[in-house]
């Protein structure tokens, strides 16, 4: 058998996550709703979490953080009434909010973990990612969970090397064509791409049509054949 | 050979950690003179930092968050002028704050590491652990790192499994009885505490006296000898 090792990423692969956030970057617009335009607003929150990423790195204490930092500066410092401390009740409900998977998550999973060893590869929040992979019940099904502060092609290569044959004989799958996809593809590996209805502006990246192991699934329930048809 | 792995601790084990955690609460007691006596100031930040554990885990980026709270709470949620955009600054300066080994760090690791496989073993926010870790020069000695969210029995037990022959195995060593020592203890594994001359209150726990896998020692450069004394 060809393929060992199946890579699965986890937020908006596996369960809704760009959603909570968008649904918090909505509250955070009313909240500063006499203070800047929408646009405005994302345009500022975008720059202050690019320049933050390399200290926060990923996940939701870091984007706390960044959405503190953008009303601070949008109001001169002086935030009115109770703006910091329902920004701060906004991350603490982001971070305790239930885990819904998407559907088809659980099927395909428990089909493709008969037959190949499952790993969980993702960015974020160390403790958060495990709370959520608890919640979600998947648990079981995954031979070996990494939770990884960047996801490049020597990510891949380690992580695909540790659990299994290496990234030649592995497949990853993910929503994300930048942390997902490409990297993937470039360490040697076969690559899915499941698109999520919503990206983070820094997820983007082009398709990459043409490269020999890449595939687009409209949905994970095509995962298990995909994965099978590589022999 | 009886022991294959050692286990090492990072904050106040190989470098400095808690004194630059003091350090930003100093000024977080001079930002907040007007507002609460330092007594009271600890207090409620200890009492906030408790109740967040659960959610944010360990690191500076939920310290951070704390601190923004704890302002919060004692300014009646308007805090002055530029309260918490210095907050935020204090943050980002413990992130990019230069690591400084403890001595006898490099001698006692270089020495370890040509005979057994050394594994780094730390809570905290996962990308600063690594940064901290490559900023440090220390990374080619180890064999593993495994940044974790909580470090009870069952942990030291499944990393000791992992790159070794297991607990019985091993030796940890740290800074924390609470962390470091009494669970690696509980797991069956040999544990010295290198005591750093400051604790986190929520790390305070008591000697384990008379448990004969355990051992006290006065600097890390004491560690090889205690190491290779084991058999």
């Amino acid at each position: 058998m060809r393929i060992t090792t199946v890579g699965l990423d986890a937020d908006d692969t596996l369960w809704h996550n760009e959603t909570i956030f968008r649904l918090t970057q909505d509250r955070f617009r009313a909240l500063m709703a006499d203070v800047a335009a929408p646009e405005a607003l994302d345009e500022r929150l975008a720059a202050v979490e690019k320049r933050n990423l390399r200290l926060y790195g990923y996940g939701v204490k870091g984007f706390t953080l960044s959405l503190i930092e953008t009303a601070m500066e949008l109001t001169g410092g002086e935030p009115p009434g109770r703006m910091i401390a329902d920004i701060l009740a906004a991350g603490r409900e982001m971070l305790a909010h239930p885990v819904e998977t998407l559907p088809g998550v659980d099927h395909a999973l428990a089909d493709l973990s008969q037959t190949y060893r499952l790993v969980l590869i993702t960015k974020g929040d160390l403790l958060h990612q495990e709370q959520k992979l608890a919640a979600s019940g998947l648990g079981e099904l995954f031979a070996a969970v990494e939770i990884v502060s960047e996801k490049d092609a020597t990510t891949y290569e380690r992580v695909f090397a540790r659990h299994g044959a290496g990234a030649d004989r592995a497949a990853m799958c993910g929503n994300s064509l930048r942390s997902d996809v490409i990297p993937a593809l470039d360490a040697g590996a076969w690559a899915a791409h499941i698109p999520y209805p919503l990206t983070w502006a820094h997820e983007m990246a082009e398709t990459p049509v043409g490269r020999e192991r890449f595939a687009e699934l409209a949905s994970i329930g095509e995962l298990p054949a995909w994965v099978r048809g590589l022999g």
